[in-house]
This record gives structure tokens, C-alpha cells and sequence, in this order.
């Protein structure tokens, strides 16, 4: 695994204390770097910070899965909420600014935190979205991979926006009942 | 119970059909009547349909408990979203047309055809929001006398617009799984 960062010897730092958390080889490196060593692409960055390293990454990027967990959120007299990008999603966002990539949405409704606790596995359901019916495979695949995670097929790249609409709740529920995260499992699929 | 309509005879043979249903009475009229008899008024309407109804029970709404449990939903294209109505939420804009009613939000994420299976439990969890704490109270105790229902607080009222937007999503998944509804249950609290 690599991990890109604006600041390279940021991305060193965090790929060590990786490294030592769970015995294996994380490499730090620039977002340039990082995106052109990889094989796919996860791209967890602000929604405010898209189109910036957008233009960072995008010379590599061709023919490579970008996953995008991204969630465009408006934090505002403490409240949360979940703003509406002109092209419709985050991930619809993404593949406006990376085209040639192959963008699937995944892992919106997972907290941080929860996957944090390494070891432990994380309950919940994770909607996938995307348009390349085979990169959104290969992401459902890896998630089934993941202890107490079920991969949902969640359609078009378009069904993203409904993805994203659902997390300013969790975090609202995790914030009310002061719990590390609160995610989704889906009744009746 | 009773169901109001603006039609008193729907009302009344849709009544005579629950009635015989479930071994019940319940009683079927015009919505004015059913909301001055009725101690809990459940609001279920299409989101459109809100100003007009709303007009024909202000008067008799007053001090009562009022259970919106619409979805502002538009569907275009094949798509479905759930639209921002400019009050926040249809909770709030039912908060807003029907002053001096005690407004509580819930059942948006149970699907109709769930609650059809009458006699089978319905699993899933129903957020509930009001900033009426003891009318919350009343509803969530309500809620959790249904076999398989879990009744989380959600806060005040402004929060159903973060319920109110998950729907769009189950929504979609129920057609793309084909199924009678989806619904939620939420890991972590």
C-alpha cells in the first residue's frame, strides 16, 4: 500500500505508524508518486480539496479505478448536512475532474473512527456505485474481504448522490449518542 | 382508529377493508372529523398535497400530536431524489403550516408494503424527531410496541431533514433488488 499526501514526509510519517500498527510495508510518498505506483486509486480527501489535487494526479490516473469515498458535507452552526455539487455527487464530481479514470463510489456510510479499530470487524453494508461494471467487481470484491462488511451493489455512478445524502445522518447519530460511528445495514436485499 | 380522507366514502371503504383485515373497527370519514375524534393524527400524504390538507384540519389540530411521516420525494427520468423543501424538511413545513400542533417525524425509512404484511414483524430501525420531548416520547413508545421495530430519538425536528433524505436511497435499492422495501437498521448504538 502507498499513501500520497501533498506533504510527502507527512504521507512517510503516517505510512509508518501503518506499518508498525499492522505489520506491513506502507510506502510514503508525494500524490504524483503514489497515484502512479498504484493499482487503484483511493481517493479520501476533502470535497473542497477535489479539484486542487485533481490537478495534481490527473496525468496518471488514466485507465486506473479511483474509488471515492468522499461526502461533499457542510458543517454550519453545528449542524451537518450534505450539499448537492453541480454535477449531482462527489463521485460524479470525481469523474468530471479525472477523465479516462475509472470511478467507483464506496465506503461512504463506514466512519473513520470504526475502521480505526484494527482487528475488529466493522458491521455494516457498503453501497457501491459505479458505471465500469468491472472495476465496481473488483471494489465489491475486496469489500466482501473486509470481517463484518457486506458489499451492496448500488448501481450507476449516479446513485451515488443517494449514498452520500445518508451520511450527514450517521453522523449526526454518532455525535447525539457519543459512539465512535454509527453505519447502515440494509433490511430485505 | 380512524382514517380521514377527503373523500369520506374512499375513507370509508378503505376503513371497511383495513377492518376486516385485521379484526379491528375502524372508522372511516372526512379528514376534518377524523383529525377533531383523533388523539395521534398521522400525516400521510404526498408532500404536494401538504398546503391543501393542511388548510382543511388547522382548526382542529390544536394541542394534538401530529405525526408527519412523509418523504418530500420527486421522481424525473426514471430517478428518484428526495427535494429540500425551503422549511428545511417536510417536517418542518408541516411544523410550520399547522402552528400549535405538537409535530413529531418518523416511519420514513419503513417502506408501505413492509407494514402491509400485517402479521409479520417489520425489522427495522424508525428515527424520530420532534422538539416536543414528551409527544417524541409518546411516539417512540408507540413505535416499539411493533414486533421487529426499534425506535431511535433523533433529536429535534429540524433533524428529519437528514431522515427524510435517506429515503431516496432505499427507494432505489427496493427497485434495483426488486423488492418490497428496503429499510435500515443502524450498527452502533
Amino acid at each position: 500500500m502507498i499513501i500520497g499526501s501533498r506533504s510527502p514526509e507527512k504521507a512517510r510519517r503516517v505510512a509508518e505508524e501503518i506499518s508498525r500498527l499492522t505489520g506491513r510495508r506502507i510506502m510514503g510518498t508525494d500524490n504524483r508518486t503514489a497515484v502512479r505506483l498504484a493499482e487503484i486509486v483511493v481517493l479520501s480527501v476533502p470535497f473542497e480539496a477535489l479539484p486542487a489535487i485533481s490537478g495534481e494526479i490527473r496525468d496518471e490516473v488514466a485507465g486506473k479505478i479511483v474509488l471515492s469515498v468522499i461526502v461533499p458535507l457542510r458543517f454550519q452552526n453545528g449542524d451537518v448536512e450534505c450539499v448537492r455539487p453541480e454535477s449531482g455527487s462527489a463521485a460524479e464530481e470525481v469523474a468530471r475532474l479525472l477523465p479516462g479514470s475509472r470511478v467507483v463510489s464506496a465506503f461512504h456510510t463506514v466512519g473513520a473512527k470504526m475502521l480505526q479499530e484494527i482487528g475488529s470487524p466493522v458491521p455494516c453494508d457498503v453501497v457501491v456505485c459505479s458505471d465500469d461494471r468491472e472495476a465496481k467487481m473488483r471494489i465489491i470484491g475486496l469489500i466482501d474481504h473486509i470481517p463484518g462488511m457486506r458489499a451492496i451493489d448500488g448501481g450507476p455512478l449516479k446513485n451515488s448522490r443517494l449514498v452520500e445524502a445518508t451520511v450527514a445522518l450517521l453522523i449526526e447519530l454518532s455525535r447525539m449518542y457519543r459512539v465512535p460511528g454509527v453505519s447502515i445495514r440494509f433490511e430485505g436485499i
